[in-house]
């Protein structure tokens, strides 16, 4: 493979226009879209309309006139159509964590006489603790199980409340097969939840086709919007009547300005929202779903696909005898949109490559991940951040004091 | 009453030079500091860099290059210092909604003999919505028992497990005795949970000399910190080993990054923490707090108490006659920073009031709030603001058509 002809790769790409709507980092080949996605030029000027006009001088009244308080329905149908959902379904609010407590919640209640919880092993973290802290709360009423990510077709059995995972391994980028696991848990009387943090916007989902009964998700890795932005939430409307969560608020209310005493659930998702929701961070989203514009999700997929293959490709051929290899799903149409390495060394090698301008993160505890995030990563990335990675590790440049001790965040 | 007088209080106001760090919205006196305040000067830059330099071009480094991770912290003890508490025991996160949710099954879960959570019918909505999901949702495991405000003392008996009241009454500016209630919670066995939307840098609290075992806030209000910013949360650090939400997250752990399947949470506050916050409104707080270096909150209730008082009496010499009247707290040294007026045309009145450029706001069914936010509202703010209410009252300007229709969102 030679440099050229990847170029040319890029001067044929449909997507290469979509690149030029984002502000990205100086020196640097940023393949950690899928832990931060890059700045879009439109929330630059978003934010500081937000600030300067909205916050500064309209204030209160922007709550109307700035349609600060639709927001979170706004900006949720944008998201709906990048994961086959339908209008009014999906609510942006809040971090995973929390909306994820409100939809396990909310499921548990619909399944009061059983009381399994099934997750796997792949689950991010997080996810595993909001079902912990959940469990230990209710003392007894809920027992979460955790099996290997390939066990769970089968460990879906009539005792299982609710199915819970997360379709794109965070490490691995294995992905599950969203229809087959749901369809089984609808067999068996169990609701699903899908976790889509490492799913939406960067592989093709349809939420409706699987007739899943949860998702969440996140808006700040392949949906770029920015620092911390409000995660994301749905709810199948053949359960926006029933399902209700254990954590409502005033903004969940069916007449939130009436300020009644009795809290009365909101029609439809709406009433999975909470509290006030952080508008800079909101418009920031906002002005960042534009991007998406008339992208098809199969064709960025495509892209993903080959820049997996490339990279993959390249780091096999060349640095395979320096002790790196492969970590995770190597089958190209059932993987997500990043690639993850193993190596003895790898926070160093990370870190070396990080100070080559090329950036990925460190997972312990062995492994480098790259996001590839097609909306602006260009062939000529791939191809020279596995050259980069071929001098780092070809010439042992990891190998320095500085690069070997680990920091408290990565 | 004269003008002149009044603008030589100005001129006499310590405080006067705090309010040139605020850009105040252009021909308007805002008395709605209490709902959103005031944009200070400091987030505009401060809201800059996060965007183009932070998240442009730093991106990922920036949790640690920038501090982003410890921000929750950093911002939290900040705020410490204005409600009286000790350092390492208030943390910056989510909305008051879900902190709210998180100490309240805490302290439900620190006293599983007992049923009753008790609260009163001047708190915000929005914080009974959030004791009635829980009890919904543990099914009997926890009643809710509703007094009025004046009725809480003589009801803390020995079945309460959580007394949960809002310190500064949203519409009347009632302010609980804090000391008193808490030490009779406490008598009987009970915890006490304490929302301070309403008194956080409006009026003197210290929760460590009324030991209060929880708290929460808000702010966006009377702290300046934007549209939705984060709320606080206050754990006493006697209970900061012992408790543990229901909900928790990677940012609660004891050690995030090791990415571990077993919740083990944090020491201290730092549990309380759940999900990954947003940056953006994160950073606008951390520059609004500021503003509040060397500012004794004494001295500015001291201001805030005259500028009700002011306000109070230039209404009831000039407008008593066109029926409107003080709702709430008449002691001024017993309120808040706000005061509330009844009218029968109260929203159409208010309406006619922002057109003269005087923004308050209403609240159903017959109450016009207008907030004093003495870092900033001068003393000819309240005169000049009466003069505005007295035109249109003695004109009946309110009673237009374009005012008297109520719109969805006020």
């Amino acid at each position: 493979m030679k440099r050229k002809d990847v170029l040319a790769l890029d001067r044929a790409d449909p997507f290469s226009k979509k690149r030029k709507l984002f502000k990205l980092p100086k020196n640097k080949i940023y393949l950690d879209g899928n832990s931060l996605g890059v700045l879009p030029k439109a929330s630059i000027a978003r934010v500081k309309h937000l600030v300067e006009v909205e916050w500064g001088q309209d204030l209160i009244t922007s709550w109307n006139k700035h349609g600060w308080w639709n927001l979170p329905q706004v900006i949720g149908d944008k998201i709906a159509k990048l994961i086959g959902a339908v209008p009014n379904s999906v609510v942006v609010a809040d971090t995973i964590s929390v909306n994820l407590f409100k939809v396990l919640s909310a499921a548990i209640t619909m399944r009061p006489e059983r009381k399994v919880v099934l997750s796997d092993s792949g689950n991010f973290p997080s996810d595993i603790y909001v079902a912990q802290g959940l469990s230990r709360f209710l003392t007894g009423k809920v027992d979460l199980k955790i099996v290997a990510p390939e066990q769970i077709l089968e460990a879906i059995s009539e005792d299982v409340a609710v199915v819970m995972l997360t379709e794109t391994d965070y490490r691995s980028a294995r992905r599950h097969d969203m229809q087959a696991i749901t369809a089984k848990a609808h067999s068996v009387g169990a609701l699903v939840i899908w976790d889509l943090a490492h799913s939406a916007g960067a592989v093709p989902v349809d939420v409706m086709v699987c007739d899943a009964d949860f998702a969440v998700g996140c808006t700040y890795k392949y949906l770029n919007g920015g620092p911390g932005a409000q995660a994301f939430l749905f709810v199948n409307p053949r359960l926006q009547q029933s399902a209700v969560p254990a954590l409502v608020g005033w903004w969940g209310h069916a007449n939130p300005f009436a300020f009644s005493l009795d809290f009365v659930p909101a029609d439809g998702v709406r009433r999975f929202q909470s509290g006030t929701q952080g508008m800079l961070n909101m418009v920031a989203l906002d002005a960042a779903m534009d991007a998406w514009k008339g992208v098809s999700m199969e064709r960025l997929y495509a892209k993903a696909v080959k820049q997996c293959e490339m990279f993959t490709e390249l780091v096999e051929n060349q640095c395979g005898e320096f002790g790196v290899s492969l970590y995770g799903e190597h089958n190209f149409h059932q993987r997500g949109s990043h690639v993850c390495l193993q190596h003895q060394h790898a926070y160093a090698v990370i870190q070396a490559l990080i100070s080559h301008g090329v950036v990925g993160d460190f997972r312990a505890p062995n492994l480098m991940r790259f996001g590839f995030t097609p909306l602006y990563t260009s062939y000529v990335d791939v191809f020279d951040a596995a050259q980069h990675l071929y001098e780092v590790l070809s010439k042992r440049l990891w190998n320095k004091k500085k690069f070997l001790t680990k920091q408290s965040v990565t």
